[in-house]
Order: C-alpha cells, then structure tokens, then sequence
C-alpha cells in the first residue's frame, strides 16, 4: 500500500479544499494508496464532517499543531516550528513510514525543509520544481519553475539529469530530448550561466541534449534540433513563464466564451477548457531530495489535490526518486 | 512630412516583403510621410515592379551596397560594414535626414548601430526594446524584451522611465503604472538585480511605480496594487515570454480552428484571430537611443511592415524622443 503524506493545512483555503481532495481521490482514484493528512487533528475532522462516505480506512491523521503561513521566510519558518504540517508530514517520510509527501503551502518552506530532512542525492547540487506544461503534441517538462531564483552553469546541467530521468519513468519516453531556455539557437546567445550551460550540457553523458531552445520552442514540442520533452531553466523565468501559461489560458478561455458562446455545450469546449485548466494536471514534482514531494498551488482546488495524489501514487510506482539516486550518484551527472 | 527610413534588406524575405509593405503602408495609412527606402537598388527595384501602383513621388531609394546577415556577431558587423542598410539607414536619421529607422534585421546589430550612431539620451545606461502584449484589457509595453541579457539595478529603472514615456506619448496614457517582473509580490522575493531595483524603484519619481508584479499580472493588466501598463524585466526573461506568448496565441488558434471549424467565418472569430496576430501590432520601439528606431521580427509580413510604418510615424508626431530627453535627463531619472 503506498502511503501519501498531504499538508492538509497548506492551501488558500485549507483544511477544506485539502480535505475534499483527499474525499476526491478516495473515491475516483484506482486504489492502492492511502492517505495521511497532516495537520490540527479538530481542523482536519471539522472538516472530514462534509464527506460523511469517505473510506476511514484509508485514511489516517497525523497531528501536527503549527502552520507554516505563505508569507514566512521559508528556512526561518521550517527551523522555528519543528512540528508544523510541513516538518511532520516530510519526517514521516524521512522515518521510512511514508512513501510521499504533497502540500499546497508554502514553497520555499516545502524546498528547504524537504532539502533539510529529507537531503538532496548525491550529485545533486539543488532541488527543482518540474512543471509538465500541456501542449498540443505533448507535455513538456519545464525545471526549475520556481524553486531556484538565480542558478549556475552546473546546477542547471544538474536539472537536465533530473528531468530526464522524471519523464523517462513517469511519463515512459525512452530518450526525452532536453532543451536549454535561451534567447536564440546559436552558441554564443544567453546571460553567462545559459552560455556555460550550453557547453557543458554539449558534453554531458546520459542525457539527449537538443541545444538552445527558445520561449516559442517549448509549445511547439521541438525545434528544428529535435524533439523537446525536457526544457532547463533558471527558477526565475521558468516562474514567469508559468504563470504566464496559467493567465495565458485563463484569458483565452474567457474570450472563447465571451466570443462563441454558443459552443460551450459541446464535448470539444469540454476538452478544450480541460487542456486550459492547470489543476487537470495536478501538482509539480520537487526533484533532486531523497523521496517523493510534491508541490501544488496554493489555490489548488480539490480536483488539483486528487490529481497530485494520482501523481504522487505514478511516482512512487515508478521508482522515479532510485532512478534519480541511481542516475547522478554513480551516474553521467558526476563524470 | 515625415521620413521614415526603412532597411529593405532586413528581413527573412528582403526586400520583397518590405517592399510590399511599404507599398501597402502608402496604399492604406493616412499621408503626412515619405518612405526612404535603404538599401541594394537593385534588388529594390527589381522588388518594386510587382507594385506598380505606388506612389513613387513619397518613395526614395538610398544606396547602401552591404547587408548585416542574421548570425553575424552584431558589433563586429556594424564596425565591418559601414555602408550596411543597417549603417545607412541610421546614418540619415543621425544627419538630420530623416525621423525613423524601422528594420526587420539583425536586432543585435540595429541596437549595436544605433548606440554607437544615434548615442543614447543623458541619463540612460542601455536602450532597450518594448514591446506591446495584447491583453483583455489594453496592451501593457514589456521592456527590456530582448536587447540585453543581462541587466543591473539600475538599468532596469531606466527602463521603467522609458517605458513610462512612451506609453504617456504614444498610447496617451497620463498616469501609467509600472511594474517590476518578479516571482512573488513581496519584498524579499526575486534574483539579486529585481530585489534591488524593487528598492530602488519604491523611491523613484516620475513614474508611478505599483511593485513587483508576477508572470500571471502582465495579461491581467493590473494586480492587487493597480492597473499595469508597463512591465520591467531583463532582456532574457522577456524575450522568453514574448515568444512564448506569441506560440501560444499560435497554438491556441490552432485548437480553435481544429474544434470549431464551423465558427470560423464570423466576424467575432476575425476579431479573435486578429487580436492573436503579433503582425497587427506592428515593431518593436527601441527605446533609449536618441531618435526613433523599430524594430520588426525577422519573419515580419508585409501587413507588420506597414503597422510598424504607422507605429514611427505616431512616435515621430508624438514628440517621444524628444521627451525621454528631457525626462531622463534633467529629470527624475538622474535624480
């Protein structure tokens, strides 16, 4: 039985939306998992009182009494509260008695303290969030989407390793092709780290290096290099770019409505607003620490909260974090 | 009358795609300017019979033997090829011989040239290039979106103020809000340079700063603090986002196109088409540099020559230049 750790006080709106999430996958998800909330045991019953019919004995509380708010400063607030939600439900892992950890709370404070505790993989210099971005070929994975501000040469080459192994054992491509974000295709285009990064990615073993790639490149899914299933970039403009998408779909979806309003109805509208709408796609991975964490919204609703579930299941299935281990310890990234 | 010099030899398909939107460009826009067209005579001419309907009394030619391609290193080829359309074409505006220089050609080069030949304005450290993203509401000018890859501090103030002119001038909006593209709206958040210029920018005057702004306000328009009309960024990021955003217009046509083939002919599916078609908004301006210089994308068609046509000959009436002079150097900037 996999084990799920979830921050039931990480959200917006949290425990409930949390909490309705958790009611979501235990009633629509294959089973197989089971839950932990973690959290104020009175918060989290509260509001296990609107889901009468959920599945007790897939579901456990494990208490935690301190929150970690979205404004702290993340390593301040993880060093000071030792059983907040996001300590206790990543200690569990750490202890062996979970097999995952999701929280939609604070992200900073999830990355060091998954850093922290759970440690990073050999030849790991820093953690990434892996966003999939759904496109109209494939979903491409974009790391670091937020967790790294400013990177070196080597920490995004470090990226490129995690990225491949994720969409190798979660998404079953055999050699996905990464691309470096950059400003043009040619060699002596970027800012120093994207231009270092370049050439040794040219170098790296293990990994099926595309080239340069640009902003327009990521939706295509290639460039004229090859094919693009893995996209590197510092945290900074893989952040921008993110909740550019998000607004980007947001805003078409709006105009598609307000133009032709008439065709809402069909199963065409249907799938289009659901290839708009980010919490299809559950939470993002944390690569590069010893475990399975993911990160969701803050404004998760509870359809995001099952799908990360859904996720978290896929990724410890899939054995995604030994790969990683496997991969950089003795691996290409050390060579 | 206006003269707007025009680099024949820019684009992807020179000169016939500028040719033709010249040619469209004094078919369709109101008169008051002239075109100087720069470049092989030749080729012009030759590029010129299939319209023989233009009005040769506001066309000129001007002889410039050498083109700068795309992949030349953009200093070297300035220095190289002083008689390039690039050269020449400025070479006129800096004589007093003409207003705007609009080029589809190597960018690097155009920022190169200009620089060095027309110089920058008291008080600017980098020029930079703005660009207009459409949004639901109005258009919000993000610079720098692609002349400078890496920028300090201050070089991303300056940008705030000349962006806060143009959009004052040319989009005649008295009071326009500023915003500093980070990944969090809270103090602390962003790389070195953005946590800098976002204490900077909090004591500037002359522009109405509303803060750090993320990647999901620049199509909103606004966020919790104010409306946005302009949006501050090193060249990296926003040359990632631009065309980012402009593959996803692309893409999103595309679904809509494919779900909804019988909606295609009404006018509200012109309207949305119209609106996701960067070539309507014609160039870039490069801000900074004493005069008025467009920059156009390498693949631009005609329609986007002649709106960028229409985009100098507003910025030449509408005393831009001019009023970035005065602010940037007696003004708030140097304060």
């Amino acid at each position: 039985m996999i084990r799920i750790a979830l921050d039931a006080m990480g959200g917006d709106n949290a425990p409930r939306v949390e909490v309705e999430g958790v009611a979501q996958a235990l009633r629509e998800l294959p089973p197989g998992f089971l839950i932990q909330l973690v959290g104020r045991t009175a918060d989290i019953e509260a509001a296990l009182k609107a889901h009468g019919d959920v599945d007790r004995g897939r579901l456990q509380i494990v208490e935690a009494p301190d929150v970690v708010g979205m404004g702290e400063k993340p390593l301040a607030a993880v060093k000071r509260k030792p059983r907040s939600s996001i300590a206790v439900g990543l200690g569990l892992q750490k202890r062996g008695d979970s097999d995952a950890f999701l929280s939609a709370g604070n992200t900073g404070a999830v990355m060091a303290a998954a850093t922290l505790m759970l440690r990073l993989h050999e030849g790991v210099q820093r953690a990434a969030i892996g966003t999939l971005f759904p496109t109209a070929v494939h979903p491409v994975l974009v790391l670091d989407s937020g967790a790294n501000v400013d990177c070196d040469a080597r920490e995004l080459v470090g990226f490129a390793h995690l990225g491949s192994v994720y969409v190798r054992d979660v998404l079953d491509r055999p050699e996905p092709g990464v691309g470096l974000l950059n400003v043009g295709e040619e060699d002596e285009k970027g800012n120093a780290a994207a231009k270092e990064a370049h050439q040794l990615l040219k170098q790296a073993t293990g990994i099926h290096y595309v080239g340069n790639v640009e902003g327009r490149d990521i939706l295509a899914g290639e460039c004229k290099k090859g094919r693009i299933d893995v996209v590197v970039c510092d945290g900074f403009v893989g952040n921008v770019v993110l909740k550019f998408y998000e607004s980007a779909g947001r805003m078409f979806m709006g105009m598609i409505k307000q133009a032709f309003p008439d065709v809402l109805g069909r199963p065409e509208a249907k799938r289009l607003f659901k290839f708009l709408d980010y919490s299809e796609y559950g939470g993002a991975p944390l690569l590069g620490a010893k475990g399975v964490v993911i990160i969701c919204h803050g404004s998760s609703p509870a359809r995001a909260i099952m799908n990360a579930v859904r996720v978290a299941a896929h990724m410890v299935e899939s054995h995604v974090d030994q790969d990683i281990g496997a991969e950089l310890a003795g691996g290409s990234a050390a060579r």
